[in-house]
């Protein structure tokens, strides 16, 4: 390959500063004031070099930052890493940046990171966001930015979102262990007020109510060290050594869990079936394999670009779109009774 | 607790605008003109009423955005992930933001990002850089803003950096597993001419030069698509019966290897004995659980947080510090020849 043109290079060809260069880039030419003739002489010779991503030329026209602000809960989280790295890819095929940030789910460094996000001068924002925040929203979106919510909703805010159907999803999984025989299933999960949580705890319970069932519901507060999450998991399941079976409601909790039963020397699924919300490695690499229920997280992220690129491409007012995606069960051999199992 | 303050309040107390607020919170006081008696009213309010982290009066004298820049490889790779989350956590105590982006290990990508967070106002880098990046970092460097890179480094470019001793570390894996009495020792690994792959092939191809044995070195290219690193992996460890041992180069590529192995139905460590690079989740809860190099990735992102900020809160050229922190060879069962395994 050739050697690569630099802004330094433009700079230097047209005898102006690497820094008016890098503004009339980035679209921030008006807000510089810088000529219109010299933004064109730019352009031209950025063109002649072959130099940028083609969303160039559209950042230049419309004067957008071509960023994108992405809040998680916590990246360490797999569901999150792996939704913000598609996010990240997806985002830059159409000439897009994403800065990314996590929230931990608290509210003020959230309102923190939107007014940084703001003054960064991103175009948009994506966010699972943490309670307490509508106000914050309302500013956003009223000033003319979009906004497009993940994982959780808020429900008093009229704003896109991207979701699971997470009730139907634990209903399901709470059907399958009740179809293999168990009858004493407990749900561990963390204690929270956001939408997706409490969906998952009442498909658990809606499936339980249908044969009668007694719910075990076990609410963990997050915590960052894992050990105080394992503390009252343990206690839990040596208080309750007639649960048969346990659902986890997210996958930090389910890897948790099995640090748990590996402790305890339980035998999977004969002294304890296993079903984790989320699917990644840990799950399909246990021994045995853990059944977990999948979120479509290529659509998922998929999803949330379009909708954020459609209301960034048009200057008219549209209405919002609310999408709820299906999750896969994936049974495997820590859901299944033994004389299944074994045939498995 | 009582109702939050937000910028609104601030604004509406004052009767300025929100913007304004931002403005003067973010250090921007002064690239925006406004006046100082405004900025030391607002600065006045906010102490009374709380309303921001401590690092607010620092920002507001030094003229600081308090945001830095962080480049990662691939954020949905654990080890980045972990490690970008300590580096947030860490420099939010300290009254910093951290926005992140994947590099993807793309130059080209990688320049686009180091333009956008300068233009975004960074006052500091942290980065694994990919190659062919000298020029653009020694213009960061140049232009007074720090840099500190971590993972790998760039031999040729003179900055602070926070690594591991990756020879000493594949050296003593590998020792550990002639000790164990394996004799075909393979090293799987991404082909990569960073530092720190280089270190790990020289160090493995150093242990097995002390007692003469033939090394097995298979390099795959990295591929989004999973498939396409199981592919050569299956194929190679199907070409090599003999091998008795393996150490896997990275996390991505360990996890990759074990469902290589579980779809063969190759024995760990019976058939094959297994060390990766890396430790998390998967390896701790794999059956046998995995022996794996674990990075301190706590000290690690202190270290890369001091670095920074020393560099920030200080004047002075200061010379820069290269730090090389050691591994723990977790020893597991998965590395433990028959006899030993049983017995564990």
């Amino acid at each position: 390959m050739s050697k690569k043109i630099s802004i330094v290079d433009i700079a230097n060809a047209l005898n102006i500063s690497k820094t008016t260069v890098s503004f009339i880039l980035n679209g921030r030419a008006q807000e510089k004031r810088i000529s219109e003739e010299l933004v064109e002489r730019v352009l031209k010779l950025v063109k002649e070099v072959g130099y940028k991503p083609n969303s160039l030329a559209k950042s230049l026209r419309t004067g957008k930052s071509n960023i994108i602000g992405l809040m998680v809960e916590d990246i360490s989280n797999p569901f999150f890493a792996n939704i913000a790295r598609l996010i990240e890819d997806r985002a830059y095929e159409k000439g897009y940046r994403i800065i990314y940030c996590s929230t931990d789910n608290d509210t003020n460094k959230t309102q923190d990171l939107i007014t940084m996000f703001r003054d960064r001068h991103v175009d948009g924002y994506i966010m699972a966001p943490p309670k307490d925040i509508e106000e914050d929203v309302r500013d956003i979106i009223k000033s003319g930015l979009p906004v497009v919510m993940f994982d959780r909703y808020l429900p008093n805010i009229d704003t896109d979102y991207v979701v699971v159907d997470n009730q139907f999803s634990t209903y399901n999984a709470t059907r399958h262990l009740m179809e293999q025989g168990y009858t004493k299933i407990a749900f561990i999960t963390f204690s929270s007020e956001q939408t997706q949580m409490l969906d998952r705890v009442n498909g658990y319970k809606n499936a339980l109510k249908e044969e009668k069932l007694k719910p075990y519901i076990k609410e963990i507060d997050f915590n960052r060290i894992e050990d105080l999450i394992i503390e009252p998991l343990t206690a839990y399941l040596k208080k309750n050594p007639g649960i048969d079976a346990v659902l986890f409601g997210t996958d930090h909790i389910g890897t948790c869990g099995l640090k748990v039963i590996k402790q305890l020397g339980l035998k999977v699924p004969d002294d304890l079936a296993v079903v984790s919300f989320d699917d990644y490695d840990v799950f399909k690499l246990y021994s045995p394999p853990v059944t977990a229920i999948a979120q479509p997280i290529e659509d998922i992220a998929d999803n949330i670009i379009s909708l954020l690129l459609k209301k960034l491409d048009s200057n008219a007012n549209q209405t919002t779109q609310k999408i709820t995606l299906s999750t896969n069960l994936n049974i495997r051999r820590s859901s299944k009774r033994l004389s299944d199992a074994v045939a498995q």
